[in-house]
């Protein structure tokens, strides 16, 4: 990827200046929707509103043209019609502005005449060297930045997981579902009509981007298909990538996407070549990307793909060890020394069932034991990872502090599956995921979660055995 | 099923009076969160804790026994310990209850012993004629009879749903994930170990129980799976029923519900022959139950599964049908007069997608143009059922009267999918869910409904073909 445009994709995440070009005073239009968007999150750069007429926009003063902003421009952010974008474009290049969004829809996607359009728009772009997301995009979001280029104010929470969405429908999905679960976001684009910027490219600068730890990506299909691949699974050696493919409904445009393009074979067979040969994580869901995301951004990697399950509800951990079944991972026996420290805390004969999962049936309930307990599943040596399932009761409170001395003192991690209706969830989630255990409050995500991270350890333990660094 | 067994569950779901037996002031103890819950949850009828010593309790005159309750008795919840517990069932059958809701484990779950005194409760029970929860349950709610006795103070939105669950855990799981999802709740019962009232038995009264419309079950395994079956299967003729199987890993324990037992085969195959030979409606996760039971409960069904898609964002339709592929849907071309509606309305060469999914790109925004467009679609004889994707956008209100409008002309389904951050979601959802329009917000769940509904409609076909009286 050449350096310029590394520079550029830089900008587009971290301006220090933004002009916004069709800024208006109609709060119906897009143009008024993204300086409100960009003042409300907070930025803390410049911004320049441009409108041939108006003197204040939002409180801030308003300039005629591009070429009448005191001082320099890092991003602009072009918010006038499709035609009107082109020429706009070429105005950038001529004042040394080397980074767009494009938000207007109006080009290939309309047909001959608008593809006609977009390559006039692309032939200026790379005249002058300009790096433009979209046209046709939701916006872009650096939360680490503070920066919000959208249509709809928003204040997320700062992580380190970045999402490349090729929809944005689909990423604001994302978004909502992130929301729901504390995920933390870093950045977040619609790539829109990847003028000039491929997905391959966004992959390629947030892999350099010591800001992002987890990389989710969704894809409905590109013509790159072969760059794409490959640059993701060259990420995934150091990076943790979750893809949410769809179109899968035609196994042959997804076989595309691997080198050999062989056309047979089902979506779940395409599946399982993109997770073992180019070690990506797939998943099949939105609340699955998110979980996935979660886990591998908020928890250290396993040793391995040992799950221990503590539980005083068995539903619960069954619906668990079914959904992560058909994954890398095994449900070891606790080993004799572990069951004998059981018998030490809780007397020769304990009320609970002996086994992995561990359900400790009513005793459990006492944070204290609980938290023992954790720590005595998870310290067995053939167990590398715990999901600790806790239900809520009106009695008792979560074992937060339990969970995270345990994952602590052993140095593996843990996954809390709260069983809520909320009533100290949000609480619950805001001790533990900061310290390193991801909350999750149904099954499958759960599952998703342990998936996910034994995945990106059996990942790296083979990278080592071969000799490969693994970052 | 016997009446008086069915008179005796309907007294447990509609109590007139309760007694609360081990009630306490200890807050610390499942007598006092049980109390706490019912008067939290209004129950409307006479309310007596039992203590042998205290005066009152949480503003209630406390009875020293059950014999010196000043009343009759509909339902005794049963706190006190599983010895204590076999003696009051005695007595209740003594005093002519014949309900209880016996909360406390240390029955057959935790061992010989245990399962000794379990037989002598259930000897207990059936000599005196007493139908019992449990024991080792979470507890029963029925909002239909303003009657909560669970460990935790809830109050629920009232609604068709009812729900049988093998798992408390998973049960208030369900819960949680019904609570966002804005899905009413008429019953709902965890069902312990099953003592005298088997899981068949709630499905016969929910089946008989005119404030149930839509039954969903989650099941671990059970020995009475002939009975079960072909009791959920007979009663899936007239309502539905929506099945969450765990405990899958297995899939000669899932073989052990079918007829033959056959136990060979995926657990995709048994999934399949439940859903086609049972008429049984099967779900793969806890998100994808609530989704197809508010489906069920909410919408009416459609005439069969010829789907139309409205969308002005590609992504989520593309993850919807990918997640909808493997049912009985078809997504079919529009009819020449529907495409001729639409360029009447947008002109002969309207900026959209004219295809099925409809993709109207900005244009859809307005939502006088969008609700024009879902009934021109909805209007289509080709097309049976219609989902309804709308991205949120500052500039624009959701359509929310528009799809109401439209799914009322012409007499066909509408299931929305709003991509959102939750700005305006709930409102929007306390609007359309009301009148008949269930929404989700995200392409998965949004999948799952459409593929109960269809299901449901297919089987109600077959049934009228085959001249079995479809409900």
């Amino acid at each position: 990827m050449e350096k310029e445009v590394l520079q550029s994709m830089h900008t587009l995440f971290y301006p220090r200046s933004v002009a916004v070009v069709g800024a208006t005073d109609s709060p119906d239009r897009v143009g008024f929707n993204i300086l409100e968007s960009i003042l409300y999150g907070g930025f803390k750069g410049r911004v320049f509103p441009i409108h041939p007429r108006l003197q204040t926009l939002q409180g801030l003063p308003v300039y005629p043209s591009l070429e009448e902003v005191p001082g320099p421009v890092d991003v602009a952010v072009i918010t006038v019609n499709q035609f009107a974008t082109v020429d706009t474009i070429a105005q950038c290049g001529r004042l040394g502005i080397k980074a767009a969004i494009c938000v207007a829809g109006g080009y290939r996607e309309t047909g001959e005449e608008g593809l006609r359009l977009e390559q006039r728009l692309v032939s200026v772009a790379r005249e002058h060297g300009v790096s433009l997301v979209g046209p046709n995009t939701l916006g872009l979001i650096s939360t680490a930045g503070d920066f919000y280029a959208t249509f709809y104010p928003l204040k997320l929470p700062k992580g380190k997981v970045s999402l490349v969405s090729q929809s944005g429908g689909i990423g604001l999905t994302i978004m909502h579902k992130a929301a729901d679960e504390g995920l933390g976001i870093n950045k977040w684009v619609g790539v829109g009509n990847r003028s000039t910027l491929e997905i391959s490219d966004y992959l390629e600068y947030l892999a350099q981007d010591e800001e992002t730890g987890v990389i989710g990506v969704f894809l409905e299909g590109t013509e790159e298909a072969r760059r794409l691949v490959e640059t993701a699974a060259r990420i995934a050696k150091t990076k943790p990538v979750v893809v949410y493919k769809a179109g899968r409904l035609n196994a042959t445009a997804f076989a595309a996407l691997t080198h050999t393009g062989t056309a047979s074979g089902s979506y779940r067979m395409y599946r399982d070549i993109f997770m073992d040969q180019f070690g990506l994580f797939m998943v099949d869901s939105v609340a699955e990307l998110v979980a996935a995301c979660k886990a591998l951004s908020v928890s250290a990697l396993p040793a391995g793909g040992r799950l221990g399950v503590l539980t005083h509800t068995a539903g619960p951990s069954i619906a668990l060890l079914d959904a992560a079944s058909h994954r890398e991972i095994s449900v070891p026996p606790l080993q004799e020394a572990t069951i004998n420290k059981i018998k030490e805390l809780l007397g020769e004969n304990p009320p609970v069932v002996l086994k992995n999962p561990l359900d400790t049936v009513g005793l459990g309930f006492e944070a204290g034991i609980y938290g023992r307990l954790a720590k005595i599943v998870l310290e067995d040596p053939a167990i590398d990872l715990l999901v600790a399932i806790y239900c809520l009761h009106k009695n008792w409170r979560f074992p937060n502090q339990e969970l995270l001395e345990a994952q602590h003192s052993c140095g593996k991690p843990v996954i809390a599956y709260y069983v809520s209706t909320w009533a100290g969830c949000h609480e619950a989630r805001d001790i533990l995921q900061p310290a390193g255990v991801p909350l999750y409050t149904s099954p499958e995500e759960t599952a998703g979660a342990v998936s996910a991270l034994v995945h990106y350890s059996n990942l790296n333990s083979n990278l080592k055995r071969r000799g490969v660094h693994a970052g």
